[in-house]
């Protein structure tokens, strides 16, 4: 099969963002969240998230990496200022308006009212959620890095509530992302949807790898 | 529409293995790869990740989250004995033997062997990469985070070379991973492949979302 190797002989002298798009793409089907925050002047703010990562799930955390903070970044701001923030699930129907929060808008204008998307208040929680995700997370910030190589932060964010819509856990706790029809990103400016989602059995070694009944597409 | 909401309330409760299953799936499709590391006694070792994040483009890199290292880690030792590893995206045609690999097979024990999967060495990288996988990379450890949270350690890994099959970037550096058959993770064993992937103008406030043509599915 045709194949092709390359180093930094070849991305070192690549374009800028030529090498952006290319590296964006390479570390393979990404999640994809809407963070909401809400500004010191009482307007909701979202973002678009792709560099998140399951951390624990006892307390259950993930990380979300941040861009590094020489120019201003609202979501992070907002998420320090207020100690708290939801990450939303992006689903296929609400991609188009979610692909448009990841434009530069300025401090302090909703990108819930730019989008479209509504705003929704679970409870005591004062950042604004997205109503038409199907996984809503509540979550705050308990600890924060700073990666030496390129001085991006990774935040650390642990999950207080969890709201589900359209969807319950099976009877072993899974959640299958396809029925909410979930989005993942590829690189910068491209998303898929899932096909059906195959589920096997705990792999042990010596034991051939079957699909669990329930789940073959 | 349905709803349910969850808090610690809920979560203490459950029993342990429902809430992992619960919890990993939270954070949307996630990243699928193998790890190929060699162990001091010449075997090649394969460990299954999905805890993978872009981290920058220049330098190009990636981070990793590794579990505790309470116990045994065997792709985490191999690691940062050699300071060189592979990361090998799996496609669907692999999913089957790279859910084995995350089987846990006594140290020593080659996964390549296991699972069946082909041994390849790149110029003079002594890590071996996964030759069935459509992209691999060439990585080392340059920097590692212990989360307070829970112990996880976040390594970053920078990459050196890049080895494409079947697939290169469109003009605009894009890889379109749904064509080379990328798999996301759902949770801790279940998987799903990618619909045709859709491409976005870059977002900017006031233009509508459109879909770039060559992309349209």
């Amino acid at each position: 099969m045709a194949f092709e190797v390359y180093t930094s002989a070849d991305w070192d002298v690549w374009d800028k963002q030529f090498r952006r798009y290319f590296m964006n793409a390479l570390s393979g089907p990404k999640p994809l969240f809407l963070m909401g925050t809400k500004h010191s002047s009482g307007a909701g703010n979202l973002g678009l998230f792709s560099n998140i990562m399951h951390v624990g799930a006892h307390p259950p955390t993930v990380g979300i990496l941040f861009r590094p903070l020489s120019v201003p970044r609202h979501s992070y701001q907002n998420l320090m200022e207020q100690k708290q923030a939801t990450l939303n699930l992006v689903s296929e129907p609400m991609l188009h308006k979610a692909h448009l929060c990841a434009a530069s808008f300025p401090e302090g204008v909703s990108e819930f009212k730019e989008a479209g998307f509504s705003e929704e208040y679970i409870d005591v929680w004062q950042a604004p959620a997205v109503q038409e995700s199907p996984v809503q997370l509540g979550v705050r910030p308990v600890e924060e890095h700073r990666l030496e190589v390129n001085q991006t932060v990774l935040v650390v964010l642990q999950v207080d509530w969890v709201k589900l819509q359209g969807a319950s856990p099976e009877k072993d706790g899974f959640l299958d992302l396809q029925k909410l029809e979930a989005v993942s990103a590829n690189g910068l400016d491209a998303y898929a949807g899932m096909k059906p989602v195959s589920k096997f059995l705990y792999a042990k070694p010596g034991r051939p790898v079957e699909a669990v009944d329930s789940f073959i597409p």
